[in-house]
């Protein structure tokens, strides 16, 4: 990969921990409805209503304890006890406590890129949920900027290279969802490496091989020095 | 007011109508708990927990629909159907689809600024909903940068000023919080201009009086023109 000028980061399950916390989280909520229904089920139902509601939730842990929240009713046929909606709202509040853990070799890749390419973080979530990660990460100072953007489609990318005033050719894109940070990057003509984690949310799960000079796929974050030159 | 190059407008309750609808929402949630309690001793209790979550939450509907849903088993000792909590669900889903109404004045004052400044939306709240919101106001062509903030201190207008690549002196912000939009440009050396809307929500109301050459307060935002030159 030649000509790269910024260097874009996806945040969640490429800089740091998010998805195990998220089910963690899910299998607790699960667990509370045990009486009720198998944990198949609820989740199920829990998945339909996010999907349902990501036009107007977004993305996030808020729009995510919401839908908790409603999948109660919808599985219990409205015959659960309140107590049941507040020990969700706990389950929700942990989650938006939790530690920010490194991805491992993170930390100095970044450090070894910084002075040679702009450095972007670009995620999507709640905004404050996201700044509060960040500034736990301890991460900030290598950034150039940071955009958080409540959807990661192609004219949304369209945007940042816009705001960034930056050419596809010279942008480079690092993330673990091919869906939202590699199909949309690819298609305006930017480059795109994947590096994928060991699990994934479904709404960003696909089935497609990418064959095309502009996108790799590494095994671990710290291989991706080894393309850049 | 000398050497404004950027000028930056809140939105919620300057640019259209948002606080209003806040209070509806509440006056209806009120209404669906007026068994319990009466509506004074229920909106207390809301703003207690709004309050309180504020820090998790930040800004926006979603973390006021969670506040609502919060405040129904508080104020009911958790002997709440569940049904309350669907209607309340219900409440906030309306109040994110709520039609956007202009203030008078604000189109034709931003075609009259837009070529002699560069026009600014700095605003808080849900990343999704206040884009959604700019979105269908038609007003986006207006502007030349979105900022949406997850608060307004002085340290978030720092960052906005070394964003914007802009000094203090070249700034100005206009908007409806004294507390928000005016108080802290002014203690960075920035120029405010307060429009107050009719009704504030308690959490943006201070009790000061401003008196410093940088601040003008107007009663309708048509006439931040006669001030600028």
């Amino acid at each position: 990969m030649k000509e790269i000028k910024i260097i874009a980061f996806d945040a969640d399950d490429t800089l740091w921990i998010n998805e195990p916390y998220f089910q963690e989280t899910e299998h607790k909520f699960c667990a509370l409805l045990e009486d009720f229904l198998p944990h198949h089920t609820v989740s199920q139902e829990l998945f339909r209503t996010e999907m349902e509601n990501l036009p107007l939730y977004g993305y996030g842990v808020k729009g995510f304890m919401l839908c908790m929240i409603e999948t109660i009713a919808k599985v219990t046929d409205n015959k659960a006890k309140l107590e049941l909606v507040n020990k969700t709202i706990q389950l929700g509040k942990e989650l938006l406590q939790k530690p920010i853990e490194l991805l491992d070799g993170v930390e100095g890749l970044l450090r070894k890129l910084n002075g040679d390419y702009r450095l972007v973080l670009a995620t999507k979530g709640d905004l404050l949920d996201q700044e509060r990660k960040l500034i736990n990460s301890g991460l900030e100072k290598h950034f150039h900027h940071i955009e958080i953007m409540s959807n990661k489609k192609k004219e949304d990318y369209q945007k940042l290279f816009k705001h960034l005033d930056c050419s596809p050719q010279h942008f480079l894109m690092v993330g673990n969802s091919i869906k939202s940070d590699v199909m949309p990057v690819l298609e305006l003509g930017g480059n795109a490496i994947h590096v994928p984690y060991h699990t994934t949310w479904a709404h960003e799960q696909v089935n497609q091989t990418i064959d095309q000079p502009d996108f790799i796929q590494v095994k671990k974050i710290s291989e991706i020095l080894e393309h850049l030159n």
